[in-house]
């Protein structure tokens, strides 16, 4: 691990994301020295700096350090976190911000076969997302959410939580985002009051001839001909149950997890 | 500071407070060795933590660290974080959770006499608290909305910013709680959906006879006689303005600046 460069395992306890989750981070899946999605991540890093009125990273700089903390792991999740850095006490932000970088390398989770194969199970969460404009799309690191919606379940049965917002509209699932083909068409959930806007997610709408981004609530989802999830970290995963109701991975899933192979990423060979 | 009982200015980049700020944290303000307030931010940390899932803290190893860390300070502000601790990689939490503890020690604000007397200027904020009834009331490590709601203005003539919820609901300050004396009732803001619940302001409606919480919309303040903030850290401190409005410091403001006094913190001392 490197924390502003150099190799450490800690940070100041006074760093802004230590104190409030001041900072973004980003989740990038690596093959050898290659990251398919990387420029995606960048920008929407790029993106999030903006908004926060953070300083922007050196992007050359992170790569070459996510790639000298992999460089020995053929596969690789590299976890980039980038804070407003050690400031004075109080939420007011610093004028001039010196931002903290740890880049940090690690395994890729266990893939299934089958769960590429044949799709996952997942749930309904009861947690509802906070709808706050100005936060929604960024992989900030004020995630309290996610870490309640996923302590609802323990059961290792079911691989993923969906989650709607105050008005039952659907969002995503805990940690990836959501993706559906219905009346034939493929649609995402809108992601302007929360959620967090994935780069796998920017990727399939970006190359996508007609897919949109679309309000979603339950009674669309049952509907649904095909659903996957889809993430940086695991790729298009098939879902296969939202509890009691079921779907058979498709065409159009199975074109996507194609374009990701074509990526380069794989993934049924990560484990 | 102390992390985890030892003499220590870092956390591991691993903590769980620092991926996901997924901790709560306490501000107290400390004469000498006592904290006036001291059973009633355990109070709330107990209550957040049962809330959040975390074990508990014993708090009398929190007060002997908290003393440590004062003890050569007249006035201070002891900051103490709560965290999950360091845990796997992932928004699950750790079945069995070793939490971190940082217990650091600061310099009070310095205090204006003429704020404590005639009042301070606050100014509406842009943003809208998000409602989460999940985490409202908590004084939780997610603290972004209240980073960016600060960052709205940098005017130091300015002391504060009140915020409502998307409902155009009154809230808080961003770091301090709001009452209102409304028809002759002194009110404060309900926090079921968001805001934290300050414990300046909970000694409040503990101990005023007719306080209460309700809803609180700006024409509702507008014909109030008297707006105060109370913060653990700042006590009692009227509200001249807010933008174009002007209130003067009334009685019941008074009775509370009394109250704090008789607590033992004689704000007005401690610059």
């Amino acid at each position: 691990m490197l924390v502003n460069g150099v190799v450490s395992a800690v940070v100041a306890a006074a760093d802004r994301g230590f104190s409030y989750g001041d900072g973004l981070f980003e989740s990038i899946r690596f093959v050898g020295e290659r990251a398919p999605l990387w420029e995606r991540h960048m920008q929407r890093l790029a993106d999030s700096c903006h908004r926060l009125q953070l300083p922007l990273p050196d992007t050359a700089q992170l790569l070459r350090e996510a790639r000298q903390v992999s460089e020995s792991m053929a596969h690789a999740v590299v976890r980039i976190a980038w804070t407003r850095g050690v400031g004075e006490r109080g939420y007011s932000p610093p004028t001039v911000a010196t931002p903290t970088r740890v880049v940090a390398a690690f395994p890729p989770p266990p893939m299934d076969a089958a769960a590429h194969a044949h799709g996952v199970r997942t749930r309904m969460c009861t947690l509802r997302l906070a709808e706050q404009p100005q936060l929604a799309g960024m992989k900030h690191l004020n995630r309290l959410e996610q870490v309640l919606a996923r302590a609802e379940w323990s059961d290792p049965a079911i691989a993923e939580g969906l989650l709607c917002d105050g008005d039952g509209r659907l969002v995503s699932a805990t940690m990836a985002n959501l993706f559906a083909v219905i009346d034939g068409e493929l649609a995402t959930p809108s992601l302007q009051r929360c959620g967090v806007a994935g780069v796998a997610r920017a990727e399939i709408l970006a190359c996508a001839a007609g897919a949109r981004e679309r309000d979603m609530r339950l009674p669309d989802l049952h509907r649904a001909s095909e659903v996957f999830l889809s993430s940086s970290v695991r790729g298009v995963v098939p879902v296969q149950s939202l509890d009691g109701w079921r779907w058979t991975p498709g065409p159009v899933t199975r074109q996507w997890q194609g374009h990701w192979r074509q990526l380069g990423f794989a993934m049924e060979h990560a484990a």
